[in-house]
């Protein structure tokens, strides 16, 4: 997405700038040298979000994923991207849909062990202590302890390689009351989600402010 | 993906934890009423990037993103989601190429700015004063001034609603010496990305470390 809330201060924007000097923003350049570290996934951040499936059986699984974004705003839908040797991978194939569940911080325990076990050797909700929920509207369950939840109903396949992208349509959120603004909006320094960067073996939190898009968009005027 | 680097470490955790009580999450549990918020984008962290293209004239563009992932890793694949509006839509289409350019948190101001405005309007390299690169493997630019930089050549687009998906190969990563560690791969603690949560207009930094995987698997074993 571009920024659409921004639609309409971002004429004024383009207009104040287009009469300004430059942005001096030259004095920034890190005089760097740039390495070519060849062809790899090496983009950052990355998020850290579960994905909830049930197999043909009916038994819920949950696994980590960071190759994931929303894709598209109408209508909405996020994709994540799955290797076919993933019990996620068969669950989704045949269930038609799946839940994206992002955790908070204090979860970054049970994450981490979602990410590191297959769905195929152990049951990840009785070892975790997490509870599986039934959506009401997809064929999918999710995790009732993390405060945020997308419920997806499958839309379309892409075979890409080693991975297959999996797009879904998300037909509800569902939010904890307690990572609501006053707005009635999820609140990212509520919520407290984390993320990860390829060639870094750490989970990191969400950082303080670094401007709002308002303040940032008045710098650029000066 | 699912953590491949941890794939020797997950059996020994998937053993250990089978033979171990649940992880006693329930005591985690929010006791937290959910709330329904709709079908609605509302997933987060989402990466803050920006997209460099050449137009049919060679005239070099940028656009912020966030809804945009890896998607791949054999071969390496990139994607990123753009509305047909948008110069850059245009641009990608008829170059057949595009770069993914990761600002540090320095660039807040700049990252806000090509957000905010539309290459059809105004020419943002030059109202900045960043630097267009021609990419020497694809027809793209890059900016010169931020740390990480992926050069992607189109491989597919999938239509799904008003935004198109655009899947790029990544045929090169170009990181400039300052944020590599000493095993020579991008820190994310030295490039400082930023990212945002739908609902709410700050840019956020990244935050300190949560926990190593290894130190969040070896917490899963007790």
């Amino acid at each position: 997405m571009r920024f659409s809330r921004m639609a309409v201060a971002a004429l004024l924007v383009c207009v104040i700038v287009l009469s300004a000097a430059p942005l001096c923003a030259q004095e920034k350049s890190a005089g760097d040298t740039m390495k070519s570290l060849g062809a790899k996934t090496l983009a950052m951040p990355c998020p850290v979000w579960v994905i909830g499936s049930y197999d043909k059986d009916g038994k819920p699984n949950v696994m980590t994923a960071s190759w994931a974004a929303i894709c598209c705003s109408q209508p909405p839908m996020v994709t994540v991207s799955l290797r076919a040797v993933t019990k996620t991978y068969g669950n989704i194939m045949e269930s038609k849909a799946f839940t994206v569940n992002i955790p908070s911080e204090k979860f970054a325990r049970e994450t981490m062990y979602f990410g590191s076990v297959s769905g195929k050797d152990v049951d990840k909700f009785a070892t975790s202590g997490l509870t599986p929920v039934k959506s009401d509207l997809v064929n999918a369950p999710y995790v009732k302890e993390f405060p945020l939840v997308l419920e997806c109903k499958l839309v379309k396949t892409v075979e890409l390689g080693l991975h297959t992208m999996f797009i879904g349509e998300i037909v509800d959120v569902k939010a904890a009351a307690s990572i609501l603004n006053a707005g009635g909006a999820p609140d990212i320094t509520k919520l407290k989600p984390f993320l990860i960067g390829p060639g870094n073996g750490d989970f990191y939190g969400v950082g303080p402010s670094i401007g709002s898009m308002e303040e940032l968009g008045k710098s650029v005027k000066k």
